[in-house]
């Protein structure tokens, strides 16, 4: 039985209950999203908001970005609500690209449905305060998240995954098997997911891999960035007499660590916490800036621009 | 010699600093800053922005909020940038109230040139950290202030508010003398300035006085609110063990520390902390929170609907 | 079958792993930990600080506080190594009470094994966010806790709660049956904890209730102390653009929400916030306050006294 | 006319304000402070809390810390209350080193009267911020320091600091004459201050400087360390879309910005802040960070331990 098949027996045999909950956290129906990246110019504002009022969409949240008034990047990110958006989405697709996208020379652009949660997967190694933290805001209705899928390196979170109805795949990975854990996890990866999370996952993806896998990977930093380097941060931070710990979330790219910053935060410590408490601390704050990215990134609040990111939260 | 003939003359012997400083924190010329508030409905958004376009102005920010996607009240912001706004101004104001007022049925809406420092008063009476904070502020060019006028009812800060170059009128007030000293007040203010700022003025200010000064009046409230109500509210927290203290900036109203909030923060305080500590720590985030909403207002980033506030920070 | 069997039963199908695991978090054998309040006067702490040394305790840890230099109260946390410290409890304990308790006039005081987990129960409703944070927070071994028992006046959470391998009781509560279910709850409750939680448990225990649990209640209140007053908390904040929201973590008593507070945080809000997105922000900042006041409470760093605490975080 | 005399003719014709004013955070007469560090060892608190009993003092706070219970490093600061302190002082010191230096293996410890403000002297460029924040906290009695003179490479702020009424020297530096000035400031300040800040003082201190001054000294930098490296560091922070903004107070050594950690905090900032506003959020960090820096140094609350510190705030 390939792993494929594991999962669509594990869904049939009991539906997924981390997708939002009915009434939870009511996401109106008919409401759309579209996010727009160009260079700044003007009338540009005038022309998207028109468009949208001429296909019957009513603007009921908008936010822009520009880095600079003169020759600056424009980032546009707009909530409309349209009746009957669902039959109109593939027109107003279309239009779109005709009536804007080559006339403003748009580099980067969204029209989504806000109704239709992004379908994710995680990549976890042991620890489990990252994972467990999406699976319970999941279940609760606060992240607009299908969960279908968790893939780990090790087998001690498969009970606690399955308890919440998600499938759990174990895929081992040594020095030598790398590369083919990696071609094994791109065939459950590739086109059935808008979104991979790696929730403390311990592996170094390759390059290959984060251009293969086909959607954006969010991976959470144990530290704030720039980090003390090299191994034992948290006792170098501690042997310097550090005040504050902190954790960042950024999208994986080929340079580890050096991604676009969704969201950091920092939390207080004070010498009498031992290394334990600091981790303790850190791993709360960890659990809090990843569950943050995560829902800013599948509400569309997350522009990427090279190596940053406007984040209309 | 009236109060007026003496800041006239004080003007003269010593122009104020106390405005942005050149080149401090630059304000490109040319910015204009348009706020719009009325009933949401279809096409204000394209309409707006289609107004800029067609006055040769480009968008460079854009804040919108809706309270309710139907039927919602609507919020809008906008940074403009427009070659030689000054002198298309009028002309601007005239066309916006012709073209978009009464067919979007706008109630409130404003627009201004950027670069036009707010012309600001300040109440205060003997304590000065909020106070020389905001002179402080406003000497480096943080604040995009005109800082004409210090009033007090007490004498204390003459020389230090009189060292940054802003006139000093004392007026004492007792129970007795409060509506002539209120009525010198306004004689001073009415008509010369666009905000004032009650800096830790522990006057009540009548009704009668909000509803003739002919500017938004803001004021600190020395705790979170709501607060511990009656007198001693330190004293009151302390007995309660709080583990946080707290300063609320809001417009001033009739009903005393019942105005729309601006600005809320707090600071963590410990046991060991005495009554002297909370008031220190607690002057700390008056004057914090205090600037911050000064700054807010002062660009346009704060939008009053009834007795709350929409804050595009 | 009594519930009491019922537990266990329970408890001996499925040995709880709800207790701090071995090795997560480790708590050294043979620390002590000794509190301490009376009126101060002078040689307490070195009396204290003799008394330990003599009994062949080394002090490893040592907070104090005083309200007042004269006539003030005192407050002393020891924390001490003493290498088979079991076996001499039970001498210390008497000796400390001949030794010091009548001579200083000492008004409370503990002395404990620091590796015993405090046997906690949780009382919960509907809401789950705080109840399974502490339940997996005690899993992780990040909280000094043996939960045994959860009670409830729903059936929703029991499954969630059995999957930690906690009893679960489902005791519904109305108007009428109240003094009856509260006489229940005592008979489980009584003696065999040694701290009741109320995790958004959303009935008024009575007075007669508090007074006969035999131990501490630590409630969770979803504001900021003083809240808005009345009904629709959040509704009220909103209407008042409030920027922060907050939750207090306090002993329960009497006198609803006014018991001494343990903890207190706040988490910025924006307008864009709908009241749902207030909730969700209250439910985070919840949680945290309440696991941060249940920990300190079980390593014994709350020391009450009126209707204050000092906290030795 | 020497530096020197200058000083003292400038002190004799004004007499400095910037000391705790009476009255304004009353500190208690006849408190004294006690500071240890040794190797943890079974009886050093009762031992020293005995000998302070001796000597008539009641122990009013106290304050340990220990790295380790096992053949960790002790930490200890007491406040005490002992009528006519000032006249014991010296006999105390000579007892203590007699009874305890020697017996514990007491490598650092420090024995004060509490009502004695330390003497400051400030070093500064151009910036502003941090100098008036110490400036106007110090005057308003919030710190307890008396600052007897500031030095800066510019002339830019000689008026500003002289309306506080504290002596400023400007010593210009070139690459050239850097010897020569050190050798002049030095000349200023050893045996004169018990503390020297750098409040944005942009020259780079010889390591002979530092082991001459004869007194600790404290930097403020502009930066969460470890900070972005290299020139630009707010520039570089921008490209990576960086969340927070921080400052780091810290001991001033050899290795640049390596030096112990006093303290450390942080801002969050959004995309629509451009290189000015994270400028000036910046400096409101750095100054609040400098100052808690200072006041914790001048009241005994922070203990260096090799490249470490313990802080009791």
């Amino acid at each position: 039985m390939s792993d494929r098949t594991l999962i669509d027996a594990e869904k049939r045999r009991q539906p997924s209950p981390v997708r939002p909950r009915q009434g939870a956290d009511p996401v109106r129906s008919d409401l759309g999203r579209l996010t727009v990246q160009c260079a700044d110019r003007p009338g540009i504002v005038a022309a998207v908001s028109q468009f949208l009022t001429d296909h019957g969409a009513n603007i009921v949240e908008s936010d822009q970005a520009t880095t600079d008034p003169v020759d600056g990047q424009f980032f546009l990110r707009m909530t409309f609500h349209r009746p009957g958006l669902q039959a109109h989405l593939d027109d107003m697709t279309k239009n779109f690209t005709k009536a804007l996208v080559e006339k403003f020379e748009v580099t980067e652009w969204s029209l989504r449905d806000a109704s239709t949660p992004k379908r994710v997967a995680i990549m976890v190694s042991k620890y489990d305060h990252c994972l467990l933290d999406l699976l319970w805001r999941a279940r609760r209705g606060e992240l607009p998240v299908d969960i279908g899928l968790v893939i780990s390196n090790h087998a001690d979170l498969a009970s606690e995954v399955r308890t919440f109805g998600v499938p759990f795949v174990h895929m081992p990975v040594t020095r030598d098997t790398k590369p083919e854990a990696e071609a094994r996890q791109l065939q459950l990866l590739q086109g059935n997911f808008d979104l991979v999370v790696l929730a403390r996952y311990m592996q170094i993806l390759s390059a290959d891999f984060l251009a293969s896998v086909g959607c954006p990977v969010i991976n959470i930093h144990h530290s704030f960035l720039p980090p003390f380097a090299g191994a034992g941060p948290y006792e170098r931070a501690k042997e310097r007499g550090v005040k504050l710990i902190g954790a960042t979330a950024h999208y994986a790219t080929e340079d580890l660590d050096e991604g676009p910053i969704i969201e950091q935060d920092v939390v207080r410590v004070r010498h009498s916490d031992n290394i334990a408490a600091l981790k303790r601390r850190g791993a709360d704050v960890e659990r809090l800036v990843l569950s943050r990215a995560v829902l800013w990134h599948c509400e569309d609040r997350v522009l990427r621009q090279g190596n940053s990111t406007v984040v209309f939260s």
